[in-house]
């Protein structure tokens, strides 16, 4: 992300590392004049105006949280939880006047733009059902890590299903009102000599969002497919329907014979989520550039992102997913910041 | 299905219209002896030894039953219930010196032969996921007919959904313990003139199924997709993974950068539907020739197809998964043969 920021002219200040060695190498490597290993010091370093959260699910509330309470604008990926989620949205409803927002970068891939764009125009017709499916190479790090643990935030259905339920919303304005779901750890160990740690994150997910008007969501997600690269959205439509594939949109209306290509991106093997994120970054530098005073973002937001309360509804629907993959019934998606218990997962969130 | 028999050397000798002028046509069209409006008419015919089944659903168990009982070996449809399929099952038992068979002719595709002997090969390792898609237009007929009515047999779950059922079970030597599913029929009126008759088959389908030895297949089915053909069956395991696109077989194992074209049928436009009876067809002259006395044709079965047994499985699971559907919740698959409700779907199924 940072060579994106600055090819479009961001200043990058400074940089955060998990080891104040890794810190020092990638202000080295990316020329960033300020490398730490402690949060705190990139938040309060004063010519720090926007922070873009990467950091593990686990720490996502905490660094966005405080950020916004000093005043900073924040980016931020999913965080671990269903509380962290509501936190985030406390913080941002507090400080309207900062940017508070998702970094799914696929709402911003041009794909996905003018896939909205065409369904709203009635390319499709009455929407009937939405098909997602991602098929790739493990998740897991080399070594064992959060993305190893449901619990830190890992797994396919978090880390990947949490984007595709948000561009689901996103391209249908709709939202999921009852979810079912299936979640598989098909590759239960790992570890550099093999079978040292055990993963509890999902490798595979198989579930289906019934949204309102009457909309259906089917998504599978498989990390079990080494050396494939399948991400694929259809939505199909009394009269027609639209398929992104990667970077590429396709369309078929009822009457015609063949699919048309719609767009052909030319992305030359960069996936969607890498292409969605250099789009992102320049509408956040044209947003930059619409204003006078920096600091009020927040009232030009970038439009096309995801607030925190977007996060909210998504991490809602993730949970419901996990609650249905152990009951086995539909569940119910019910957004709800208050009657959060505050004891819930304290002991895997620890402040 | 009756130039392929001729083809292969079967005299065809007689055939049944739904009205008399459509059967003189088809006799004619296809150099056929005989032709009535009367299916005892083609079962009583001294010179028919082999009955094909290819009526509605509604029709299939009566005729399957009396053909066995008159001495008929039969080649037939799945039937349109579950008590249907277990008189079929108990007629198969009672006469287990004819041939008694289902006609699902995927079975019989070249590229799930190889699939099946591959996959038995370790190709593709401990098998995980099976993930089953299907679309394409409307199944209606052009005029109403039993495919517009659920309780007739219609619908995409039954006429397609139960050849990939008994296909998933056949490939991977497994069958479904626990299945859900979801059906949806998003076109509800039709007619010539349009909004005259409701429709109560579905045209969309999801649905699980949980197979013994932890095997997970995931299926759907849409065809609400005019001018698509789309036919994917992908196995995937530990190891590889098995992919069938329409008639060709690609096969990619987890150390190989990209999938390699295992069989290419060169179909030229037939779909695996159409290309597997013709494979079925040339192996039922094969086993016939096999054998001196035609009327022993049990004792050297075609040991690729679906038995009326499988049919039973097939049809108990498609009852479950239209369960789950009404339900909401994940439902066994038992296949029994007693216990049946003698008066069970009574009102849709008069003798």
């Amino acid at each position: 992300m940072v060579p994106l920021l600055q090819k479009e002219g961001f200043p990058v200040q400074a940089v955060w590392g998990r080891t104040q060695e890794e810190a020092e190498s990638l202000a080295s490597e990316l020329d960033i004049p300020f490398s730490t290993s402690k949060t705190d010091d990139v938040l309060l370093h004063p010519e720090v105006h926007l922070v873009c959260i990467l950091t593990p699910p686990p720490h996502t509330r905490q660094i966005a949280v405080k950020a916004l309470g000093i005043g900073k604008n924040v980016i931020s990926e999913q965080a671990a939880t269903l509380t962290d989620a509501c936190k985030m949205v406390t913080a941002a409803r507090y400080y309207p006047q900062l940017m508070s927002i998702m970094g799914n970068s696929l709402r911003f891939l041009p794909a996905f733009v003018q896939m909205k764009r065409l369904l709203g125009e009635g390319y499709c017709g009455n929407l009937q059902v939405c098909e997602a499916r991602v098929y790739g190479g493990s998740l897991l790090s080399q070594s064992y890590g959060w993305a190893w643990e449901e619990l830190m935030g890992g797994g396919g259905l978090h880390t990947v299903g949490s984007c595709i339920i948000d561009l689901l919303s996103h391209l249908t304005g709709r939202r999921a009102v009852r979810v079912h779901g299936m979640l598989r750890t098909f590759v239960r160990q790992g570890g550099p000599a093999g079978g040292i740690r055990s993963v509890t994150a999902d490798d595979y997910a198989c579930f289906q969002l019934l949204m309102n008007g009457g909309v259906v969501c089917s998504v599978t997600l498989n990390f079990n497919l080494p050396g494939t690269d399948v991400h694929e959205i259809m939505l199909v439509g009394s009269s027609g329907r639209l398929i992104a594939r990667g970077t590429e949109l396709y369309g078929q209306r009822a009457s015609m014979q063949v699919e048309e290509l719609l767009l052909s991106d030319g992305g030359e093997g960069v996936g969607p989520s890498v292409r969605g994120l250099n789009s992102m970054v320049t509408q956040l530098r044209l947003s930059f550039q619409a204003q006078e005073d920096r600091r009020s973002w927040a009232r030009h937001p970038v439009s096309m992102a995801a607030s925190f309360e977007d996060g909210l509804y998504v991490q809602t629907v993730v949970d419901a997913i996990k609650r249905s993959n152990r009951t086995g019934e539909w569940e119910s998606v019910e957004v709800k910041i208050q009657d959060i218990d505050p004891n819930h997962n304290h002991r895997t969130l620890p402040n």
